[in-house]
Formats: C-alpha cells, structure tokens, sequence
C-alpha cells in the first residue's frame, strides 16, 4: 500500500467499531487527526493513552479535531480479538471510532502500524489538516505536550499556500 | 458443594496460575487469606482492585497472609477466558496465585462466586486464620481500612479456645 | 521533663487548636493515639502527612483513635507562627486537635520534638492504649501499614495484665 | 494606574523574587506571557496551581514562554508577608520570578489583582505576544487545554500587521 508523498499512510483496517461507516484519511482532510495506537491488553495503554484520548475528546471541538483509536495487535494475537475489543470498548466507555489494524499475512505487526513504522503501544499520532504526519510518539506523552502540539497543528491553514497536497 | 458451618466455602477452581500446585483454604489455615475476585476486562479491578491486591502483598508477611486472586468470569465468558487471562497477568505482572472460578453448567456465574454469594467485582474477601469469611466487600475499599481489618484478622488467635472449629 | 519508663513523653504544648482543652497523653490512656508531627511550610507534610491523617480520623472510631496534630517548628520560626498555623488549618480544613509544640530557649527544635528524638516532618507517631510509644516513623508510611499498625494496637488489651504501667 | 488600550495592565509589584533585576510586561513583549496568581496558603494553589506553572516552565521554551508568578493576598495579610513568601517558595522549589502584588492603601485587594479584575486565586493568566490579555481564567485549568492554549498564543505572530500596538 502506498501514500502520496508526504501524506500520511492510509488507515489499513479490517474492522470500525463506534462509527456507521469506515473511516478515511482522506475524508478527515481540513481537520487535525489524533490517532491513538493501543492494544487492548497493554498496561500503559489502559492506565494512560486511553485516558488521555478521551481527554482530548473532551476538550477539543470534533468539527477540528478528529480522535481515533487504531488496535495494533501485534502480540498476543488470540486473545486480543475483535469480539474481546468489542468488550473491552464497551467497559471502558472507549466511545470514539476504533479501527482494527489490519493482521498482516506473514508478520506479527499488522498493516497500518508497520506502513507508519510504529515503536509499540501507547504511540499517539498527529496529522495536520493537510494530511500529513506531524508526530509519531512512541510511550506516554505529558497532556500540556500533547495539547500544545494539537493547537499547533490546528493554527496551520487547511490548505498549502501552493496547493501542492490539494489533489 | 458444602462446607463447614461457619467456615468460608472452599474455592471451586478449574485452573490455577502462578502456582505449582491447586490451592486449597484449608491448607492456609492459620493464615490470614486476602481473596480478590476479579474480571480481567473490569476497569475497576484493573485501576483498583489488582494494584491494591499487589500492594497487599508487598506489604505483609507472606507466612502470615496468603494473597490469592480468583478470577470470576459472569459476563462475557467468550472472550475472559484462560488464555486471555494468562497474558493479563503476565502484561499486568500479576505474580501472586490466581485461580479460576469453575464455570457452572447452568449460570453465567461461576460456581465459587455463587458459593460466597459475591456482588460482583471487584470483591475484597478476608478470611480468618480459623478459615472463617470474615468480610465480603463489593467495589473499592481504602487502603487503611483495608490494612487495619487484615491486621485486626492477623491479631487473633490461630486456634479457637475450644477447638469448635478445628475439626 | 521526664516520663516514666517505658511511657510516650508528655505533649509539651504552649498552645491548643481546635480543642476547647488542653490535651494530655495521660488522659487518652485506653485509646490508641495517631500523633502526626508536622510543619505548615513542609511539602511532604502538605501532600502527604496531612491528608493521611485526615483519613485515619475518617477511618477509624474516635471513641478508640485519638488523632492529633503537633505542629513542631524546627525551622522558619519567625513565618510558622501560631497566627500563620491558624490560617493554614482554617484554609486546610484541618478539624482535629494540633499542638504547637513547645519552642525551646537555647534551640531551634522544639520540646516535644526533641523528647521524641524526631528525625524531621513529616513523623508518625503511634502511641499504645497503655501509653506507649510504639511507632516513631519519619517520612511516608503507605495507607496499608498505617492502617495495620493502627488496628495492630487496636486489638491489644487496654491494660497491662501485671498492671506494671498503670500507676 | 492606566494601561494603553487592548494590553494587559502593567505589573504592579512591591518586591520580586527569583529575578536579578524587576520584570515588566513591557520587556516581556514578543514573548507569551503565563501569569499564575495564587496565594500561598490557598489549597487549589499550592495543590494544582504552582505544580502545573512549573510544568508549563518544563514544557516551553522559556525563550518562547515567560513564566511569572503573582502573589496576591487578598485575605489574611498578616501571615502571608514577603518573609514567608520566601520560605514557601524554597520549601516548594519555586524557581519562576515571583511579583508580590502592591497592597492596596485601603482595601484587602492588591493592586494588580484589582487592574486584572481577578475572582480570586488560583488564576491563570495569558497574555500574548503583543501584550494583549488573552485569557483569565479563576480556578483549575486541565493541562490539555493550557497547553492549547498557550500554543495557540504561540502560533501568532508577534506584532500585528497594522502595527498598531507597537508603540
């Protein structure tokens, strides 16, 4: 699967939860995207990057700031199933989309997290309004970091003064 | 299943974790038992309940008082099940024993759960060195109360004075 | 000033808060006593010390426990005066009974502190329903310990069988 | 005391700590500016207030940001005084520029809390890169939205196009 250049990859994912229709990159373009990257059976996923997603929900207008999860299995791969995702967003009140990284053929690490070269879980993303990948953070980000670089990337204009990532 | 009048019901367990061998309450007579049942997907368990049942451990004599998870399954069994379990515990560095409550043939819940008539989870179970329930907690406890009533429990005699419990 | 032996020395206090009466150790004699030394200017008092001491006196029945405050001013004397404590405990919210500990003529620890042979603030001091100074901890103690100890000289009888301290 | 229209009032400081030499908005200009009003014996200052100013000193450039405390009494006068003021910022390791706000000649308000037209402490202050009043916000602020809010200030240019409050 390939991107434009500059862009970030699509979201390669075999299942949403939370939302009534699959969720497109290029659909979200205009908007600032945090991705948050978990797996469900991850303890630092679960005592901070979840929380702090749900935060930013919290305090961000979606009509700027669109939050989504990505589970990136990558270990564990029989238990951290679809349906056992499904429970667990359910207790957690996880109430944003979620996708389900797509299992890679001959590779632990599904599609999306090796096409964006992710460290591990917790890893939070941010894309800016013009669909490029600003961060890639790997482990817990402190929420004043995390707030700052969400309102920087919302004081960028949606579109580029040469149009080039405009097609 | 029966038990003793005034005795704590034995634990009914189809698979033990972290233990050489089945465990069994009246092999811990004479100590104090902390019981912590638990759902793996229970976000109260997981933010509460486990770390509080770590902080047990490490906080009182192991001869003195025996810290026992068990793992009671009463919703959804599909995807709580002893594989998942085993890689919570190993990702969540639960290293005490923990045993599985025996699914019922008939009940979502569990045979032990049902035997001890617990709320749900997280419960805090005290057992007394004479093998007696002494408390049957549903949801969060403080840690000093938690602390004081094991230590009220571990002040008392291991015998009663006249052997009515001791058959 | 001197104690009989084996008893907890005497409160050497030049002034009461929240009591209507001065508070004598001998007159708690039968109760366990909780006596929190602290410093308003001390952090680790603040954050920590204080508020557990708050909990223990929610925790435990004050018809047993005896809670107190000893406010002992080893440094800053000239800011940590007793008009300055009692804004500090009315802003706090800070209800239990607090001694200022005696300043002493020729040093910067006060009585009381120095009779303890306190190693600094915050200390825990627990004190047996006979009299006796049975705990003299410096720095943290966690909510599990605190509430064992506590509950550990709850459960000892209120007199000495011999009566060898009850003169 | 009067301010140009659109700046944020001046400053009004009896003494400073932590600053070789006083500090005003003025020189300050090109810089956004976090101001926290707080008083040292308020609760909500000393528990969220001062710990979040000096995680906003960690998460900035200072080049970028400048970080100043004001200490506005407004109640209890007699015991928050310069002195103790320097005892509390060395005990909690208060390295930021503290003003101590002018007392007012008759009335318990001090001068700059009533230019700024504070509600009472703790205050957050934003003032950005043309000295304009950005935000004055009375209580706890989550540190996703502080810090949004700072890197919203900082994405503005530093003097407006018309020049017009470059005098």
């Amino acid at each position: 699967m390939n991107s434009p250049p500059g862009l970030a990859p699509p979201l390669d994912v075999s299942e949403w939860l939370n939302t009534p229709a699959p969720i497109s990159l290029a659909d979200l373009r205009g908007r600032v995207v945090v991705l948050h990257a978990f797996q469900m059976l991850c303890p630092g996923c679960v005592s901070h990057g979840l929380p702090q997603t749900l935060r930013i929900r919290e305090a961000f207008d979606p009509d700027e700031v669109a939050v989504i999860g990505l589970h990136t299995v990558f270990e564990h791969h029989a238990v951290m199933t679809a349906d056992a995702l499904r429970v667990f967003a359910h207790e957690y009140r996880l109430t944003f989309p979620i996708g389900i990284d797509r299992p890679s053929a001959g590779d632990a690490v599904p599609c999306t997290m090796t096409a964006y070269g992710l460290r591990g879980t917790p890893s939070l993303l941010l894309i800016d309004r013009q669909g490029r990948l600003r961060l890639n953070h790997f482990g817990a980000l402190d929420d004043l970091r995390a707030g700052a670089l969400i309102a920087q990337l919302l004081a960028e204009p949606a579109e580029s003064a040469t149009g080039e990532n405009g097609g």
